[in-house]
Parts: structure tokens; sequence; C-alpha cells
């Protein structure tokens, strides 16, 4: 099943027919609370433009293009309704939503093509060549760093958004290398559905999953919410096919090489800068019958912190360990509060732990282990919560898993809901060697906390560590504020480079799995260096001499 | 400690005091046996050339480039006698050997410079430029592909070969986030000395470890004897530093970026073509207490595969698989006899079992696991063996393991020992997926022995499984033949080009782990395809716009 764009928001998250995980009581508690916290008045509502009242520039393509193109890859494959184009017309960051929901979408691609297979991009690199066109990639058009922006740069005439959701079909199967071949346009959901029917897993679960593509992941190297024990998608990768301006390149499908460069590398990270990727294939495995997630109260980030190193090198096989710090365990408490339900459960336990030296610092864990055998299972989870037990964890048993895995993939509704209620959320990510995590996580709160305050007048900054390693983590970030009555994209961006720096100077990475895209290039010559910067440079000029690929992005 | 190459042969494998481990009568029966089953006569000794009558071309350096040289680094570091040069005129591969005993050396660095530091390196690189002279950077010395070869193209005046041994320092020990630093010149020994007395180990254990760099590792994308435990260099790899023409390139210490493609995956397996690798962080661990390895036998090489398929799959921390077939396993009784033993064990045993059904088709495993606390190891030991015993296993308990711990890195030493015999041995490796194994196995070791019966007269041909993975694992070929009485570089030439044929048509990659050097450069055509390698190429341009870093090597 190729992804259903009808059925989705073109300029929100998600399901036209789903929403935020709250009853209408908790939704007007939450609301209420936070405007209390912030100390702004209860906004009222804010309703984004409607697709009928949207402002799009006009398609730039001539007819003769069009005709050409639809030659290429059939008629009703080439589309430039106002629909089409405003789904494709941004990607879902912050500012992609702020510009959406303003109606005033500013740009939006001249043309939405939907091939099929290679051959259809090739030739459409070969028109776009032809009449001087840029190409952009979209997946699921669900990154977060504008990385399907539709730029057009000077001496193009006008920007082809490439759809990749009909290449969706499952190749080959080879159940002895537990391995599979997709086309990548194919979506989390039927990848797994395809992989589930037989018994296997990709195991690769992004906050996006529901609305995102392999050759998505794989564009932008992304991570999971199970990545701790899967790995990220550069561990899953074995090998992928691209269509590029100079032809097609297919890395070799063996478990690893020393014949120089990995070009399996180049293609990881790519962002559609070098080219389309239309097929790939993956490790896969034996899909497991239990997955076990648990949580545990920590009285402090730091103590959490020592817990996670430790399980890191104790050879437990973690799936996932997410470790929230002190203001993020406080919201995720206020997003489970009911005022609908006479007795809090949550709040009288979180009352009654006090007592015991979990106040105002303390952070909460989700940990999970994945297998077959429940007695296994058991132990090793027994193992686990003794690790973290040896680190001031108190045990809160297995309902914050079953809340968590139920609930995994709605979070980003969330901001839609707060965006309608006047508050933004933005989130950013970064990994830390853990010698420089705590006070990096400290000082990237502090100055994104300080930039809301001075560009908001108010705001939470917060976060969590999604992924560790033995040598660090990733570190999630999550800042709430106001949103401003007028200019809203330049208090977001205000914010956002004030946190960036952050990261940066703290020893940070401008990414630890969203990417690049349009939003950290301004930083990647501080990341990488002038000769770094030189050699992804040279890389796209070896593939793309003409620069008609994603222009603008990465580097 | 840095390397001492006074210590070392000049023309051969290793310390001048050391070789292989065998007593004189095991010597000769291992060289009777060996000319009885190839049906040759026992030929006399090959005495290799000393090197005192050895013939290297003159030094094409004039004294003022050198006084230049010496002015930057040390006049003593910039060195052009016959034994530096005999030293740094080849690495360690089968035709660099029949090359060196020869005494004909043909080619030899005009001049050996020993740097101390990055900035000695960044002077070379400006002189060498302006000079238009090439440099090969020179690790341990230890390539088997010719990845250290001085060759002088077309426009340059003559080859630097830059030593970088003195490159050995231990620079950071960063205990919270597990990683040091080190200089890259620093020996896999003096590495680990530096680690275990502070209790933790790299877990690198490459064949060459006793005579390779850390440096070395990473420009070949070296895999070691533990690999499947601690994973390859390129996992083991946090950042570099590298000096290259345009300058210095340090890629980003973090635990993992989605920022574009990984610069560090540029610098893993560059070969000395980008520039010199002059500092690596590296993830490291606590050194564990107890490494037990065990030796099971199978009936057949499909058997063995099959439990090391279900071994990774498991979920055991293996830290070592290594599957002989059955000609290896043969071999390897041979060279465990001792005639001067009355009661010979071994035979008796492997005659016993024969009536077990472990015939002429047996192959040995050697599987490991490593911890501190003896109980789980023995636990995860005997979990390990039932794997192997539901795959028909014949457990052989320690002592094969033993011996492997003691002669791990002595394996070497037994090509001198035939080659002055008269025999040959060469070794090539690759990776295959699991469903291409078995028959890529058979049909390179067909490929060998046909190679050696048409160019030797005669030969045997045999493999082992050295790493394994979830999709597929390394196939280790070994090919011993009778030594032509002239033009042994053609020979092994003609059996090289079947063997690498054979592999590439089975859809193997032309290293796992040896790198490309000179000898598989003229098949990455094939591995990279055009774009590819016109990809690579435009690294290459990228830091090293004059073409001096190692000519002639990967593409």
């Amino acid at each position: 099943m190729a992804v259903n764009r009808s059925e989705l928001r073109w300029n929100g998250w998600g399901r036209v027919r789903e929403s935020v995980a709250l009853s209408e009581p908790q939704q007007l508690a939450v609301v209420q609370s936070l405007a209390r916290q912030l100390g702004v008045p209860q906004s009222t509502r804010r309703v984004p433009v409607a697709i009928a009242e949207a402002e799009l520039p006009p398609s730039r393509l001539d007819r003769g293009i069009l005709l050409e193109l639809g030659e290429a890859i059939g008629h009703d494959q080439v589309r430039t309704s106002v629909i089409e184009r405003a789904q494709h017309a941004a990607g879902r960051s912050l500012p992609d939503l702020l510009r959406l929901r303003s109606g005033k979408l500013g740009r939006a691609p001249d043309a939405v093509l939907y091939p099929e297979n290679a051959q259809h991009v090739a030739a459409v690199m070969g028109l776009a060549r032809e009449h001087a066109l840029s190409i952009v990639p979209f997946g699921g058009g669900s990154s977060v760093v504008g990385g399907v922006d539709p730029v057009c740069p000077q001496g193009k005439r006008a920007v082809l958004s490439l759809d990749t959701t009909r290449l969706h079909r499952l190749l080959a199967l080879d159940g002895e290398s537990l391995t599979a071949t997709f086309e990548a346009g194919i979506d989390g959901p039927s990848l797994e559905a395809e992989l589930n029917a037989r018994g296997y897993t990709l195991g690769h679960f992004p906050q996006s999953f529901e609305h995102s593509t392999l050759g998505g992941w794989i564009a932008a190297r992304s991570s999971g919410q199970q990545s701790d024990g899967y790995g990220g998608i550069d561990a899953l990768l074995v090998s992928a096919k691209l269509v590029t301006p100079r032809g097609e390149l297919s890395t070799l499908g063996v478990p690893r090489t020393a014949t120089g460069p990995d070009l399996k590398e180049l293609v990881l990270g790519s962002e559609g800068t070098l080219g389309v990727i239309v097929e790939a294939t993956v490790r896969i495995r034996k899909r497991p019958a239990i997955h076990d997630v648990r949580g545990m109260l920590f009285r402090d980030f730091a103590s959490g912190i020592k817990a996670i190193r430790a399980l890191q090198v104790s050879g437990l096989p973690m799936s996932m360990m997410r470790l929230s710090d002190a203001r993020e365990t406080e919201l995720s408490m206020l997003l489970r509060q009911d005022p609908t339900r006479s007795f809090d459960f949550t709040a009288r336990f979180m009352q009654g732990v006090r007592g015991l030296g979990y106040r105002d610092e303390r952070c909460a864990l989700l940990f999970g282990i994945e297998g077959d055998e429940p007695m296994r299972v058991e132990a090793e989870m027994l193992r686990a919560q003794a690790i973290g037990v040896r680190h001031g964890g108190l045990p809160l048993g297995k309902a914050p898993g079953e809340s968590w895995k139920r609930d995994r993939f709605r979070a980003p509704y969330l901001r839609d809901f707060l965006l309608d209620h006047g508050f933004a959320i933005d989130t950013m990510e970064t990994a830390f060697s853990w010698s420089k995590l705590e006070l990096g996580h400290v000082r990237v709160v502090q100055a994104m906390a300080e930039a809301a305050r001075v560009h908001a007048g108010a705001g939470f900054a917060m976060g969590h560590i999604s992924h560790s390693y033995a040598d660090g983590a990733c570190v999630y970030f999550l800042v709430l504020y106001p949103l401003a009555p007028s200019d809203t994209l330049g208090q977001w961006h205000a914010i956002k480079r004030a946190t960036t720096d952050a990261i940066v100077q703290s020893g940070g990475t401008l990414s630890h799995h969203h990417g690049v895209g349009l939003d950290h290039a301004p930083w990647m010559a501080q990341e990488k260096g002038p000769l770094g910067l030189a050699a992804i440079r040279a890389l796209r000029q070896a593939f793309d001499p003409e620069g008609m690929m994603n222009p603008g992005k990465l580097a």
C-alpha cells in the first residue's frame, strides 16, 4: 500500500482523523496549566488557514514541459493542483508548520511528480537537466530540518517535487542472509507489514515512523526509538541503489568491505543531494514475541545517566532507554493527568515518593528488552532493574512502558494541538560524548530557556536522552513558548540560532538523527571544517555537476 | 615505545629472533608431507638474498632537497641508507616477499622520513608539493595488498616513505566516555600496553597486530581476530585527525552524527590517498578477565556454517568464531603433529571420531566468549556449545583454544618458513552474504586450485570463516603451491587474477579487511561501478589536487 496523501493533513502532522491522545477536559487542563506556568493569558484559538484560502505562487512550468514530463512517467502522475503543491511545499518542522498554517506558503514546488520506477526517475532527471529544473526528492515529507523545502536557486527555472511513494514494493527477501530489498519509497507501516507477515521486523521506528519512508530514513541518517537495540539506519543498511544525474550507483551487498571508502556511507545522509534512492537492502530480524518496557524513577538526571552508562556496558540487550530530565518528567506527568478522574493515581504516587527523596529533580527512565522466551526476558529485566536500583532507581513497573507503547507515535500531534492554542514546541537534538553530556545538557537547556524568555517573554526548555552508546548519547531537547502575535518565523529563528550555537559550543553535533537540510546548513562549516565541506561539495559535483539535486540543502 | 625496525626482518615477517612455532623435526615432517601430497620433489632450500647483496635503484633525491627535509623534521630523521630504503620498499604480501627475497628490489623509496608530529607531516607535504615528490605513508608496513609500495608516477621526481611510527603517544584517556586518543603511528602491542596498564583494551587484534599501527588499521579498514565481539576498526573509531595536502581535517568526536555523509567514513579505507592519519580517538572497554576459547568439530562445512548462523542470532556475546573448511582442518592437524612424540593424541583422536561420522569433510570451529564472571562465561559457553551440538558439533574442549591463543600471531612466520623450502602460501579474503557463501567458497577454492595446477603444476586451496555477521561472513582463502623455478611473480599474478575473478563473480567483495592497495585496484571499477570510482577520485582530488599521496593505490 502506497501512502495516500488525501488522508493526511496538508498543514499539520499525520492523519486527518487522528489527533493528540488527550480528552477534551485534559486538553483544557493542559492549556490552562501551561498558560499559568508561563505567566501568559490563556490565548484564543489560532485556526490555521484552510487550503481554499492558501496563497501559493503560480507554477513556473509551461505546458510543454509538463507534457514532456507526462509522457515520461504518465500524464496523471504529473500534478500541479493546489493541494498537491501545498502537500509538497514543506516538511514538518516548526517553521514549516508556522508557514503552512499562515496560509502564505511563499514557496511551493512547480509540479509534483510520482514516478513508479527507477527508469521514471532517470527520465525525470534527463528532462530536468534539459530544461534547467531542480529536483527535490520527497518521501514521507516528515523532515524537521527543511530537507524537502522546494528551493529554486539562481539559474534554475522551476522546482519539481519528486514523490517516491509509488516506489513501494518488497523486491526480495533473503531468509538465509536475513536481508530484504525494498523499493525506497515504502513507508514505515507498509514495510513492517510486509516483514511481519513473514515473521520478520526491521526494528526501525523513528518518531515519524507512520509517515516516513525507507529512502528518507537513509537520506537523513535516521535513528529509531529502538535503535539502542537494532542500530540506526546506518547499521541496518546493506546496500542501496541511487539514480543520479550521472547515472545509477549500486553499492555492493556484502556484510562488510574494506575496499576504500564505503560508498554506502556516501548515500547515508545524502539528503537527496546526490540523487534519488530507489532501492535499498536492509538487515532484518525474526520479530520477537515480547517487548518488555518498564519505568524507573531516579532522584536526578545525573544518577539516571549513571544507570544508563552501567546498562550500556552490562552486555544486557537493551532495546531502548529513554531518560527524561526533571522538567520533561514533570511535563509528562501533566500530560498524563486526567481532571475527570476523582482519584489521580499518578499525582498521589508522585506525592508519595517525595518522602523517599524523589523530589523536584526526579527523572523518569523508560527501558526495554525484547525477546522470545518470557523467562529469559524476565531475568534480563530483573538484572537491568537491579543495575538501576544500584543507582538509586525506583522501579515503576510496566504501566509507563505500556502507555509509551500505546502512544509512541502520537507525540507530534501534540504540537498541532498546542499551536492551535498559541503555544509553540520545537525540538532539537544532538549527540555528546558522556564526558560532555551533563554540562552540555545544562548549557543547551539554559540557552533555549533564555532565548525563549528574550524572544517570547517566557518558555520552558527540557530534554531527554533518547539513544545511548558506550561513548555517549543523543540528547533530545524541547522548547515550549508562547507564539508571538506576528513574525512567528523570526521568533523561531532567533531561538533556533541560540540553541544551535549552544549545541555546537558544547561539543555536540548539529544532529544525531534529524539531518541538516536547510536549517542546519549555516553551521556546517563549523561542524565539518572547510576541508570537510569541500569534500562534501566535491562529492555533490561528482554526482550532480549541474547542481540540480535538492539545492540549498546540506552544504 | 616506538617500533624498532632494527629488530625486524627487512625481507620477511616479524622479529629476527622469532620464527614459525614448529620444532626442527616438525618442520621436516611438514615439508616432507607437503612435497608428498603435492607430488613434487622435496626442493632444496631457497635462501633469500642478504641485504649486502640487495640491488636497489639509486635515490633520485638531490642533496638540496634532503637538506630542506632535514631542516623541517630533523636531519637524523631523513634517511637514505640501503637498509632503511629496503625496509620501506614493500609491504608483506607474497609478491612483496618474493621481490624482497630475490634481492632485486626494483623500486624503493628515495628517502625515508620519520616525522614526530603533525607539524612535521604538514611541513613534509609542503616540501613535497614544492619539489613534485610523492608521499607514501608507512605505518607498520604490513600491508598485504601493495598498500605501501613506493610507486613514483609520471610527473613526480621521487618518492618519500613517510614512516609514522614516531607518532606513538597516548594523548588522552576519557574513562567516562570510554574513549582514548592516540597518535596514529602507535603499534598494536604499545597501544594495548598503554590501555592494559589502565585496565582497558581496544580489542583490535588483526593477524598483523604485533607489527601494524592504529593509523594503518584505519587507513585499511582493518578487522581483528576478535572483531566478532568488538567490531572492526570502523566500529571502534570515534574520530580522526588527518594532515592532507590541503590542510588538516579533524572529524567531530561524537558517538553518532546525522550531518550528511560521516567524514570519518572517508578516512576509513583512505589508504594514505587523502592524507596522513596523525591522531585517532577510539572506543575502549574494560579489559575482561576471561577469554574462554573452545573447539568443536563438525561433520562438514555446511553444518558448521549453520551453527555459526545460529550463534549469530542467539544473542550470545561471541568474541570470535573461526570455522576451517575440511582442507584447512586437515592442514592444521598436520601442523600440530609432532613426530618426536611416541603417542600422538590428536592423530588418535581424529582417527577415533571417524566412527562417529566426522570423516574427510570434518571442519573445526574455534569459538570464544569474554567476560569477568567465570559463572556467567561458563553458562554462556554451555549455551553456545549446546547450539553447536544441535548442529552436529562435537565439543573439543579448551585445548584448541589455548593453542590458538598461544600462536595467534605466529601464522605469518609459516610463510617465510615455507618459502625457504620452495612453497608459496598466498591468502585472499572476501565477504559474502550467507546465501552466496557456500557456493562462493566452493567456486573460489576451485578457481585457486585450478590456477595452482595450471601455473604451478599442483596446489592446495582452502579457506575458513574468520568473521561473521547476521547477514554473512568473511571467508579467508589460502592457496599453497610449489614455487616456479623462475618468474615467481608472474606465477603469483596469474593465480591472484584467477582467484580475484572468482571472488568478484561469486558476489564477494575484493576485500573484507585487507584493503585495495595496488593489487586490487584493477578490479575497483567492477566493484564500485564507474560512478563510484568517479566519486572516490573526486574525493582524492578535493584533498590532494596535485596527486602526491600514495599514487597508484586504491582507484
